[in-house]
């Protein structure tokens, strides 16, 4: 599907929709339990993390939220999901707009799917996209990688801390922050070397990472992993080599001229996969 | 589930968002395979009833589309999905703005889910929501109902026109000429008498309809039941007594004052089911 003209734009960047004197961000997201989310995991976790990784999809344009549009298919602990639900909007201050309310076919129950619109307004214009990094730039990233996959090992052991995994932030004030200054930026949620490799190809350059200089929140034994694993959603962003961040964030790495590979890490191409590719 | 803070708004109205200039009207639905299409049906029609029922609901408010995200979760015929997604959006000459394209859990593959955000303009303000009704208005229906009940029957006979049932069309064009004067409007998605009710409670009036002054596409045999059938997607929409329909329509009853029943037809309450709840 993802070929066809009609499919263009599914599962890529937010889109972007200029509307008299504003700019609309729009993000729809579809979660499939069992794929996206734990059978069995607390639905209001789900709820959490369903709204979270969409503002975090708008915290990457710079935009300020307007509110969400909820598919939901009733199947789990529904009251649960609404729980959740309340805490994440009231966190972020966001009205529930609208949506559907679905069931099941009472023979054929599969997999609960969720889906979640959410719609912002661009802070600042241009609006960041992956596109937009100059060779010359640095290539920063915010917080360290790493917490969803120790959080997403404490959830399944059931020991430690798996507040990372299962509620994540969305890092919509550093978002607006960095917009005016950013040249590309996006959110890390599919792994940072794969991401990276995205925002290489969207700019059409290369990006050479710095392996040691990305801050991991895993023993170090672990950093190639954390570099792979996505679910974090930190803010990778681009800025002309003299500018600092005007955030808190790390220096990892440089936009150079398109070569053979998108992503260089320490000089080479990396080995294997790059990170998640979701189904 | 809808009892809940969190959870009004969902299955109602669609959302009235002022912006800037601009007013945006946004709805998001659900469609499950086996409750809201038949399984087995050309993913082509599916893909066009999803998107025009939800332009239909835009059309009520006077909504000129300004573009559509789908959540698509693959495992039908997935290249006649993309085929009938192409027709609606030409004809409509709207945009798939983006969304997402999720998998099936390999051993618990059910019922396919799909789901779609449309987003449009006010052409006209106020927005016209089924909550306007005035006492002394007159009723007003486009079209004729019943047409999607022959369709559906077509369709499970394999013999007739099943092209209303399979491909119903969003009356955009009449939404925007009636905006400007009418006191409430909806489209008739559920079943005309359960959607008058609902106008009705919404306005805080009761509806007494003319039985026989609705235009039915059915035998004369079957008009009780043509007007508890949904999905004809025509407009219901609310004008004072002295203002004549500004496009071609039926003066199908009145509002009068809330008496003890939101609805009457021929003067007494209905008996037996309005119409269609969806699940």
């Amino acid at each position: 599907m993802a070929t066809h003209p009609a499919a263009r734009g599914l599962n890529d960047d937010a889109a972007v929709l200029d509307l008299g004197d504003e700019t609309l961000i729009l993000t729809h997201d579809a979660l499939v339990e069992g794929l996206h989310f734990l059978p069995g995991q607390d639905p209001a976790d789900v709820a959490w993390k369903l709204v979270a990784t969409s503002l975090s999809d708008l915290a990457a344009k710079g935009a300020e939220p307007l509110g969400v549009l909820l598919g939901y298919q009733l199947g789990g602990d529904d009251a649960r999901f609404v729980a959740g639900l309340d805490d994440v909007l009231s966190h972020y201050g966001v009205p529930l707009l609208g949506g559907d309310t679905v069931g099941n076919v009472a023979d054929k129950a599969g997999s609960q799917v969720l889906g979640l619109t959410a719609i912002g307004r661009a802070t600042h214009r241009p609006v960041p996209s992956r596109g937009g990094a100059q060779v010359g730039d640095a290539l920063w990233l915010t917080g360290a990688l790493g917490q969803a996959m120790l959080g997403l090992e404490a959830l399944r052991s059931d020991q430690g801390d798996s507040l990372a995994y299962r509620r994540p932030m969305a890092l919509l004030a550093e978002g607006w922050t960095i917009a005016p200054m950013a040249t590309a930026m996006m959110d890390v949620s599919d792994g940072l070397l794969l991401d990276a490799a995205r925002m290489a190809a969207a700019s059409g350059v290369t990006i050479a990472l710095d392996r040691s200089a990305v801050p991991i929140a895993a023993p170090e034994a672990r950093r190639d992993e954390a570099l792979r694993w996505g679910d974090d959603y930190q803010l990778l962003f681009t800025l002309p080599a003299s500018t600092p961040s005007p955030v808190p964030a790390s220096r990892i790495g440089q936009v150079i001229a398109a070569g053979s590979a998108p992503l260089l890490l320490d000089g080479v191409p990396p080995a294997g996969p790059l990170g998640f590719e979701h189904g």
